[in-house]
């Protein structure tokens, strides 16, 4: 099957070339850029050298004869100009922007202060948790492929909520992440002597992966969520963490939230719950497309915590992005996934 | 005045070190240590290569002779052991280890898992938090340093519980830690490789400073309190964040929240309350004997939320040591402490 | 074709299972270590979670048994005791510590203080640097793997020595690793708060690898030589990048040097040259089994200069080891090494 | 006495300000920048949040009614317009910038491609590499003060070409320095994401210390030099470690070495010599003026070998600019500059 990627210039454009390039039912035949358009993708990614593409000028006509179809990695704002047209020409999509992951036109201008696509196209487009939607991704041409920060946020709380075991209105996730969900571009906030051996909270309360995050819930258990939500800037590159507090329901114990991760996940290839007791850590998944999960109980004060792990820009990403593909075409879910983490 | 440290050859006494030398009204006499007796202080410590002194093997009665207080910056359940017989010879001592923080030896002996002192000898440790008990320091003869997730947690917790802002039942305390808190001896848990690019929680509900700050905030509000908290380690050497939540009262907004940060600490010089609006980042106290704090109110959940850092070897540490050492002796609260923060 | 791995509980021997479970022609049948035996390997290493397989006390009768070629990852001084009994046995062995590189046992004894195998086993030991020696690597029953720095320092300096484009008596090797290097038994050297933003050299003209780059170069060339070489520590995980200085003989300019290296890596899958003027960085080789290298010419002091990278657990460990396989097998050079440079 | 900083919002000008407002003698009285003029400091670099000024515009009129020393910490080809200004207001100038390094224009043109200041100025500014220079500091109106790569390689090379220790004609200087060295604009060679876990060489042969260090070299004995130096990029914020191989002359030991070194520096307060065998480390001096170094004797090849270690920010920039303004004004040395390295 031939491919495109839109965006390739960036970290997540990078990854799905890493992937796909080995993924044995793919061909890579354009990588569209905006900012680097005429340049070796060599050249922008030295690690990337014994790949011979050129970065080209994004054409939706262009892409169409050339891909049946087309990752969009691209910033916030920019995917929902760009995929109308390809679907009309019937190429599938896959999004890895927040552009189509909210069903409310009104709920993306709020938190992302743009504009997105029309709301029957926003209908049209699934949400590629895959382990919670392969029945819909399977028939889908247009997914959104989740945030980072929900991927591994809603991996872990979902069973949770879909079983009834914690209050609905008493959730905090405060999650920690690696510099490069930040992306590429050079600024302050992303300038090494500025982040190295430094930690900080940022958009507290004000993050665009929180109405995500509520919607889906909502989705799964058909109630209204409200989550306090704080991400954290921690001084590696990769992997992001998120511990996950609910108030537990009267009988819970960390046995039952345990049962209901395992059982959520039994089949799941790239989930694994820890056993009890062992905390995940980010290394573990580090360059591969695992979430590692586990569940425990603090009985002094009543509350669950799931620590949940993923590499945020594969699980986070690219690699989820890949899984969601393989989900579409009817292939295993693995194919082209099987990247053993690397460590240390 | 003379002043010995025992255990110079740990992480908290090398910054005792760097701190006492340079304090105008203290002479460092004796170095002791266990381990390294017998070497110079500079074999142990390049950085110290300018210190003239050798370490020790630690001695009361010669300790007695050459000081007029001693520090002990000793693993738990070590100071409790030798610092009766330095009482006895009227021996100031300020202990940066544990065991004479918690008032009750039955809360020690489940949490820390050893023996402590008898229960006199710990009504008689003034708790040296001392922003909040300086009166108390001011003629104390024992005093039981602070740990460092609590000195993070309690700066920013206290000014809201004692103000009756937030529910005392509701309150979650993420907290993330460089990893010199975890100290000098080697392991698995902190060998470079396994924690460099990586990031984990630990201790889920055990950690040992959940009672020394429960019984901190009922010492200041009169009400008991159970805290969730868990703390993170973090790939970088020095730095604690505290991200504290706790569920606000009825229209309680985040002016009250910083008002009451700022109140509390308006002659305060080592605590700085943020502009409304910016968090706090650890490498701004680096080095530092600073605690840098703000309040910010997330209005979708009701949840008020804190985020303090410390430098966990100064603040968390000696620094706060050696602010205790002027309090008792009623000097400037700053001498010897006037150190910019390292930055980047 | 079934293997073993001796010493799977180390990084290399991590790495080893990492690279060897994908392996489209291998099983891997047994895993052997020390310390750990009888835990499942994935204790030992949280992230090989989805391996389900126990580590073992080795005997060399139950090795052969299961395995037709065994991996020994084992500390220096260790694999020569265990290997004869495997070739007895007709069990082809791959070994990656330093008990079978050096020619000499003398040699051995003054570098590594230690005693090594007989010289007649040395002698049918083929040394593995894939590149240079690959018909030897063919027919071999006993592979001595090269080291982490001779890999990265020997890929750079042969072509230019081989061709005489640079003086035999003035080389300088500069070089630089990453922490994973030293593996993974805690020690202060490598204690993440000493390491952490700190950068020192080690073993100045005492490296055991000297003698190993030293009679590589000779094996080659014919010609005795004397390195300088000094290995630095760096605040990283993984990663090796060499810096070789030497005086280049008259006329010979950039060119020259740059046409050695792509003349001599020309047919060969792993070795990349960059376009003129590119300086080659670790990060483009991580997790991967390249090596990246450029030539430069510093006219104002008639210094060549060659810089090399490599991941050192990778193509300095278990990457070549692999590549080593599939050469000694006959299989495709690449055959389950085709995994993209993990970046950034 | 009054002082003003040009350059506050860089990382030199930052340190500036922490180094000067604990100096007894000294009173900042103005801080200029040029973006960011009109902002209060703090709200540049929060970590000065208890600094109580703002940055300005730069007016030479109003610096010289202001201020009696100017320190000058700006990126190239800006301080040589603003100094002659200055000085001839009687304002005594101490330049942190390259400007006034290099005696020869055409040398500057060649090696930074830019204009800088008339010759007759040149000779007037005095290199201020404290320890080699005091005399003609200590009546100097102008000071350059030195390159971070040329002070850590200075320091440790010569006192051996001084004592003919080595040849001159074949010294290779290879210098590792963390990122803060380049500044605090934001690029892609500085993003976080980039930089961490990488390692590069840069600037290979081109690098603009180079003219400095050769034009001290024969300052100090006479005799022209050239030195093959590259510089590299490592994944920390603070430290420049050199390693500096000379061949040594007939006859030369360690011992030779190391006297030279302790001779050289026998009464100079911030040059440490570590005990024989000892490597210096750069987290030992972080944060400190101090400059570690030891030397080391391959007996094999006949290499001498220094290893140097400065914090770059410090010693390499605002330390010793201090350090200069002490000796300029003939006051003790140290004043100021008593901080003790800040370790780990």
């Amino acid at each position: 099957m031939r491919v495109a990627i839109l965006g390739a210039t960036g970290y997540g454009g990078a990854e799905l070339v890493r992937l796909l390039r080995r993924h044995p039912e793919v061909t890579i035949t354009a990588v569209y850029g905006h900012s680097q358009s005429g340049k070796p993708l060599a050249e922008v990614f030295p690690h990337l050298m014994d790949v011979d593409v050129e970065v080209e000028p994004f054409d939706a006509s262009d892409a169409a004869a050339r891909a049946d179809v087309v990752f969009t990695a691209t910033p916030a704002g920019v995917s929902h100009t760009v995929i109308p047209a390809l679907l009309e020409r019937g190429v599938r999509c896959i999004d890895l922007s927040g552009d189509f992951r909210l069903k409310r036109r009104e709920t993306y201008r709020q938190w992302y202060g743009k504009e997105t696509a029309e709301e029957a196209l926003l209908a049209r487009a699934v949400y590629g948790l895959a382990e919670w939607f392969a029945d819909a991704v399977r028939g889908a041409d247009l997914v959104a492929n989740p945030g980072c920060y929900p991927t591994a946020t809603l991996l872990g709380l979902l069973p949770l909520v879909k079983e009834g075991l914690v209050e609905d209105d008493d959730i905090v996730v405060d999650a920690k992440s690696g510099v490069s969900g930040a992306g590429r571009s050079p600024g302050l906030a992303t300038h090494f002597s500025e982040v190295n051996e430094n930690l900080t909270a940022y958009k507290i309360g004000v993050h665009q992966h929180i109405p995500e995050m509520e919607q889906t819930v909502t989705a799964v258990t058909g109630r209204a969520v409200r989550l306090t939500f704080i991400p954290h800037l921690v001084p590696m590159t990769r992997g992001i963490l998120a511990t996950i507090y609910a108030r537990a329901k009267a009988g819970v114990t960390e046995r039952h939230l345990r049962e209901a991760l395992v059982a959520a996940y039994a089949d799941k290839p790239f989930v694994r719950v820890r056993p009890a007791g062992v905390v995940p850590r980010t290394k573990d998944v580090y360059g591969s497309n695992y979430c590692d999960l586990n569940a425990f109980f603090d009985a002094r004060t009543g509350r669950a915590v799931v620590v949940a792990v993923i590499d945020n820009l594969v699980k986070g990403a690219a690699g989820q992005a890949v899984q969601n593909l393989n989900m579409m075409m009817g292939w295993p879910e693995t194919l082209g996934l099987d990247l053993g983490p690397v460590f240390p």
